[in-house]
């Protein structure tokens, strides 16, 4: 009978004992009568090594090449001290009896250490991706991801799937792609969540979603992606924005937690620090205090500006860090002006609203507050920003048959990835990313 | 200080205490100097009973209709024995002091107990979702999303959001979404996330997906919808497709498991019946086999059929019931020319297929197998399909350098939660759905 496969993260527990190991050749070095290999699986990599005087193994070690599939079975040894090694196993080395070949590979296009530029990266990343580095940064937003869910469904949140194709533009904002439907009708690709999630605060009072959202934005940049995964909750019954905040500082906690839990040793392999997370709240600020301060600490007068100009975002970030220990800081109270149709405006002074941003590293990574729930209220919002309430006839229904005062975040997944794990493109942060030059191949070449 | 909001379903642990609850007027009733409500929270309901001597709070009272939004407060009292009711907190009532309105409703289109036909119904969901028994669907349904991702994350599955912008129509089947997009090109909206959970077989792999996938099939049945969840996941290092429905029993019976652990008490009091599901493994049988079957057992000759008959599905379904206590049954080795390019054929019989479906109560609702993984043969079977290696170039790098023997499955996650929850359409076990007659509203209205 075959051997169990034992994955290479557990060799360690089988000292002096015979394995089988299944995966990709990494790398092979040629060295007389001994032939070197690196073993990849999907938990870690692996020395394994041949010798010649195994004829048959040998003779099957030598047609090995990068990206082979293989089995092998032999002994895990530990390495004589002056050959140990300050890496991944590097105290272990497996001395292969057999191999098995499940499958070849054809040669490579590139040396696989070469530093390739971006759009090289983007042609082959079926193969790119396989780098434990960069594989590595994915299964940080998995992480992510699970540890959004799991925070929300802890407080009673029901998940849904948004609809990712709508009838109408009805925000008539940013770019949005068009879908040619049934009957010669044109559809819409969502560009968020934001509708039928305020609907089903009337259904479950909490929700959450995390699928995708759509830009057709014509701009060729580090920030840009015509899709990306939007983590959305909304939730009812609450006193303002500030139970928003709670919230969200909760499921953002958590979900830095769940990364440096599940993966806390690859990421210290590939020194990607923990952000500074405090054990209270995030600190806290208006924009007009933002600005205030920013003329305060820096001389740079930005105070009659209806928003934060991303420099603003980089010094309250730093400011942040080493004031307060935390590289996550909230902004409330952004303008009217600058804030969608929905957004609740603050009572004392309505020329803000009741919203905010958690700024992280520089950026902002999430946007949020209370929401309008008064119908009439709303429809009257509606048309100050020149839109048609007649386009919002099925989600008004919501607001027509009552609604509890409440509010939500949207964040974007690809940005949070970038930003925990120092990427600059957020394209390197999104497996599959699509802008306006690329379709998984270059648009030309599709 | 205001007092703290206690949940419905909670209010038993407060008898004879003085609470406050915040929901939805689900129902009033007027008896003289005493108006009964219904209150609805997202946990529970409750009846609430206000007399006219509380002269400030009856006003308020009197104003009240259904779907309106209030916070109450008031005493939990156990009812006289007498009116006890067999029905959810049928044993106590809130005895009503004070009551705050969030938010007023209009009037209701219809009222709440009318059976609608499905087209009202879809056309005012913001409301009608609203019921009870409705809205517990959809919370089986989140129930089913945790279940699926956290069975394959105990296995070391990395989620990943599959694209839903593609390129091409590679597969060319069935009917497809064309997308406007940048540069004049025409892109399209996937089908499924094939092609790339077998790219990520290379990178991760045991990989999952439950994003949307899109069908523009012209036709508006009970089964129909041009975007639905697709539940999928897919794993190297496998043996053969056996692998596969191992890991898709224990996924399959770890839902059904999440859903009756988290919403048991709410299926049984809207009479939803748990599956049968035997302790041991899935009854299976190959296509051919549970053709002679059919024939032995109802005289039906389809032996010659290269699929089921709806009928046969049904039929193998209640047998499965009958003889080995089992709604679910894997039917395996369905016919080369039915299955997709990507299909691993049977050494044996290349005629037929390593694959299977997965039938439960009378449907197929899984359908999955082992995937061809050397590259020549992977591209000679595209051939053989009539279509273009030429339009997989991205693909196909996967198995130019080196895949594992592989396979997944994928099934929709809408109809599963239909024959979970006994709805005959798709549409009411899908929140927002859209098919050719409809986004949101009908599509003339929209």
């Amino acid at each position: 009978m075959e051997r169990e496969r034992i994955l290479i993260k557990n060799l360690h527990q089988y000292k002096n004992r015979q394995v089988r190991v299944c995966g990709w050749i990494e790398a092979r070095r040629d060295h007389g009568k001994l032939i070197f290999f690196v073993i990849r699986d999907r938990s870690s990599q692996v020395q394994a090594v041949i010798n010649a005087k195994n004829e048959s193994a040998f003779s099957v070690a030598e047609k090995l090449k990068d990206e082979w599939v293989v089995c092998i079975s032999g002994e895990v040894k530990e390495r004589p001290e002056k050959m140990v090694k300050d890496e991944e196993n590097g105290d272990i080395e497996l001395s292969i009896d057999e191999i098995e070949i499940l499958s070849s590979a054809k040669e490579l296009p590139f040396e696989k250490d070469t530093q390739l530029n971006i759009e090289t990266h983007l042609d082959h990343l079926p193969l790119t991706l396989r780098k434990r580095e960069i594989s590595l940064v994915f299964k940080l937003q998995s992480a992510l991801l699970e540890g959004f869910r799991s925070a929300l469904r802890e407080d009673d949140f029901v998940e849904f799937a948004s609809p990712s194709i709508v009838g109408g533009d009805a925000e008539g904002g940013a770019g949005v792609f068009k879908v040619e439907y049934f009957k010669d009708k044109t559809a819409y690709l969502a560009t968020s969540p934001q509708l039928y999630k305020q609907i089903l605060v009337g259904v479950f009072e909490r929700v959450f979603a995390t699928g995708k959202a759509f830009r057709a934005e014509k701009h060729a940049t580090t920030r840009h992606l015509s899709e990306y995964t939007s983590l959305d909750f909304e939730m009812g019954f609450i006193k303002d924005h500030t139970d928003i905040m709670a919230q969200l500082q909760k499921v953002v906690k958590k979900m830095v937690e769940n990364v440096w839990e599940k993966h806390g040793k690859e990421l210290e392999e590939f020194e990607i620090d923990k952000p500074l997370v405090p054990e209270g709240n995030f600190p806290t600020m208006t924009m007009r205090e933002a600005q205030e301060l920013i003329l305060k600490e820096t001389g740079r007068d930005n105070t009659a500006e209806p928003d934060l100009e991303p420099e603003d975002e980089r010094f309250l970030c730093k400011y942040s860090a080493e004031q307060f220990g935390s590289d996550f800081i909230f902004i409330t109270h952004y303008p009217t002006s600058k804030r969608p149709f929905y957004t609740y405006r603050d009572e004392k002074n309505p020329e803000y609203t009741k919203s905010f941003d958690l700024l992280f590293r520089g950026v902002e990574i999430a946007t949020g507050g209370q929401r309008v729930h008064d119908y009439d209220l709303l429809v009257e919002q509606i048309k100050e920003k020149n839109l048609d309430p007649g386009k919002f006839k099925f989600y008004l229904q919501a607001f027509r048959f009552g609604m509890p005062p409440h509010g939500g975040v949207g964040m974007g997944l690809e940005r949070i990835t970038a930003k925990l794990a120092g990427i600059k493109n957020v394209k390197e942060a999104t497996l599959f990313p699509r802008d306006m030059t690329r379709i998984d191949l270059p648009l030309a070449d599709n």
